[in-house]
Formats: structure tokens, C-alpha cells, sequence
């Protein structure tokens, strides 16, 4: 397999947008964490009730992992979140963030989080 | 990283329910595969313009493997979506599929196409 759009930068992946596409697992990674942040609750709270050890779900959470299907419905379910709402939210992210500059900034507040 | 779901059995990952939760790649490989489908379209096109083997591709759409977001990106410009296209769709089957018995009909159907 041929990685088309090549293995991400440090700088492009903090800012979601590679070759003009956004990265599916940085939304991913903010939403889950804006709903652990939502629910007041701990990396160590999530990542024991998801039984993911709480360095990967950190990773995940900066859109730095890319969580299997198993691990993401993992941390749906720590969280109490079907993985219906989360792909709601995902995918209102996607719409609300359409230019670079502005999920730029979205995700420059959520890694000063 | 401990696996909290385990390793999906061949007829979960058809039936897409694994310990009760849906797992995402299936969903996001049906979808894959009807837009494919509607456009008319053969592996073999789409997966060279995506720059991804036929093998990978065909395993993205069974759900077989993981695609990172680089490679869901790239299928993705190469159907002419938006991720957040891709995304609504996904969010709809979640929500149109709610139970184990739905899905798996729905799966199978896809299966057979």
C-alpha cells in the first residue's frame, strides 16, 4: 500500500489539513475530548473505563493515533456516547471547519486545553 | 494497548456488531462502496485514482481493514466527496441501523453486491 498523501508532519497534523483534506481522526480525537472535558472527567477515568491504557487514549484524543473501530467504540462507550452522536458531532466539525485558517484555531484552543 | 473488544471473529465483523457496538469501519466501508457503486465505478478506477491498491481498497469497503485518514482522504477525493459528505452518510446508516438483526440483513445485502 501506497500512503498517497504521505506520513503527516507535526506541523500539519496540529493544524488538521493535509494536501487540502482534513485528518478524520484529529475530529475524532477533539470530539472525544471535548465530551470527556463536557463530563468533567479525567484521562485516567476514560482510559480505565475503556481499558485503553491512558497514553493511547491521550494519542487519539490529539489526533496523533488512529483508534481501531474497536477502540473508538471502546471510548464511545466509557464515555456514554453512541457512536451515532459522536459521528453527529464529527461530522458537524467537518462542516463547521471548511478553511484551514479556522480549524487552525479550533484545534490550537483544544491542544491548549 | 490492550484490545478491550478483542479480536473481531470473521462473522462479527460481517454481522458489524461486536459486543454490542457497531464497528465504524464496516459502516464507513458500505458507504464507500455505494458511492462507488452509484458513480458506476470499478475498484480498479477508483482505487488508482486514490493512489491504494485494488486489494486495500476492496478490503477498506469490506471493513476488513482499518483506513487511516490519509487513505479515507484520498479515497474520498477520488469518489469527488467530501469527508463531510462521507460522514453524513456514515451517521445516517448508524442511525437508520440500530439493532444487530438490521445490520446484519444490511451487511449481508452489501456483501452480496
Amino acid at each position: 500500500l501506497r500512503d498517497p498523501l504521505g506520513t503527516p508532519g507535526a506541523g500539519e497534523a496540529t493544524a488538521g489539513w493535509q494536501g487540502g483534506a482534513v485528518l478524520l481522526r484529529l475530529v475524532i480525537g477533539n470530539c472525544l475530548r471535548r465530551a470527556r472535558h463536557d463530563q468533567g472527567r479525567t484521562l485516567q477515568d476514560v482510559a480505565e473505563a475503556a481499558g485503553v491504557s491512558i497514553g493511547h487514549l491521550s494519542e487519539v484524543e490529539r489526533g496523533r493515533k488512529e483508534p481501531s473501530s474497536e477502540v473508538l467504540a471502546a471510548i464511545c462507550r466509557a464515555l456514554g456516547l453512541q457512536l451515532s452522536d459522536l459521528l453527529r458531532d464529527v461530522q458537524r466539525e467537518l462542516e463547521a471547519a471548511p478553511a484551514p485558517g479556522r480549524l487552525l484555531l479550533w484545534s490550537g484552543f483544544d491542544l491548549a486545553a
